[in-house]
C-alpha cells in the first residue's frame, strides 16, 4: 500500500520548530511500514531530536549560526541575501527528508524524539512536505 | 512484504562502533528491497563508512569532538551534563536512521562500507534500533 | 513492486556535480512510491540542493574544504592521502543515500531541487549508485 499527501506549513520564523503533531495527524490508513517526509525546498531542513526542553531547539539554532555564519566571506552566491547560501549549506548537512517507521498505526518515535522543521531563512515563506506512506 | 523487529544494543563507550554483523543477522525473509534502521534516541547516531581501519573510527570521534566541543559556551541546555547538548547536535547533523538496499537476501553494502553506531554520550546506556524490512 | 538497477557514473573531479537527468532517466515502471539512491562508496556523498546557480555548488565545496581541511592535524588515518580522511568525514555528515518520492511516474522534486553527487577525493574513480524503486 502506497499513499501520498501534501502537508502545507505556514511561514515560520528562522529557527527550530517542533511539528510532530502536524505530521502525526496525517498518519492514517497504515498499520505497519514507513512514513517518508520530503521537504520540497533547499533552504529549510527536517530532523529528529529532543521534544521536551525548548532550550535544545534554541541551542541548535545558535550552534548552526556559529558553524555556518551569515555572510561567510567564502560564499560567492550572495544575490539572495546573506542568509541564503548558509541556508543551502545547512540543508546539505541536515537534509530535506526523514524516514520514520510506523508500528500499530503510529509513528514509532522514541520517548524523547520529536520532528523538527528547521527554517534557515529570515523570511522563508510557507513550506511544503510531501508525505509518502509505504506499508500495510 | 513488511517486517519489523527490535535490535537491542548493550551500552557502549563514547565513540564509533561497527555493528554490521549485528544488523546483518537480522536480515531474513526478504530477497530484494530496503532495510530501514531507526535509532530511537536523540544522543547517538547511525552512519555508514569505512569498515576496515579502526583508526578511521577514532578519527571521526576526534573530529566530532573538535567540531562540537563539550561544554561549548553557546549552549544553554546544560542540566544533563557537558556532553549532552553536543550529543544532540551531532545527532542532528549525522542522523538517527539509515536506509540500505537489500539484494539477493543480503545488505547491498559496497566493499568498504560498514554500519556505525556513534555513541555521543559518556555514559549512554543501552540503545534500541527498530528495523523495518520492505520488499519481496 | 520492487525494482533495482545499478547506475554507473564516470570519474568526476573533486566538487559538487548535478546528476538529476542521469537519475531521472532510470525512473520507469513506477507510478507512485519511493526512489532510493545508495552510493556504494565511503568518500563521496549524495545530497539534494539548488539546481540553478552553479556558484552554489562551488560555494558548497569551498565551505566543506574550510569545515574539514585537507591534512587536518587531528587525523591519524593518512596513508591514503591528505584528502582521504576528510572525504570519509564529509560522507559521515552528508551521507551516502537519498530517498525521493515518486509521483505520477516522476521524481517529485521541488522546483529548485536537484540531485548532487559530491566527489570528495582528488582522484576518486568511477562511482556506483544502486537505485531501488518501491511503489506501484
Amino acid at each position: 500500500m502506497i499513499r501520498q499527501k501534501i502537508l502545507t506549513l505556514p511561514p515560520m520564523e528562522r529557527g527550530v520548530h517542533l511539528i510532530t503533531p502536524r505530521v502525526e495527524r496525517e498518519i492514517s490508513g497504515i498499520h505497519r511500514g514507513l512514513a517518508h517526509l520530503f521537504l520540497r525546498h533547499t533552504s529549510a531542513s527536517l530532523a529528529i531530536n529532543e521534544n521536551y526542553d525548548p532550550q535544545v531547539r534554541r541551542d541548535i539554532e545558535s550552534f548552526l549560526r556559529s558553524l555556518i555564519p551569515d555572510c561567510w566571506e567564502g560564499f560567492g552566491h550572495t544575490l539572495e541575501g546573506c542568509d541564503d547560501m548558509p541556508a543551502h549549506m545547512k540543508n546539505i548537512l541536515i537534509g530535506p527528508s526523514l524516514t520514520i517507521p510506523v508500528a500499530e498505526g503510529r509513528l514509532a518515535l522514541g520517548t524523547w524524539q520529536g520532528i523538527y522543521l528547521l527554517e534557515h531563512r529570515e523570511h522563508g515563506g510557507g513550506r511544503e512536505i510531501l508525505l509518502t506512506l509505504v506499508g500495510e
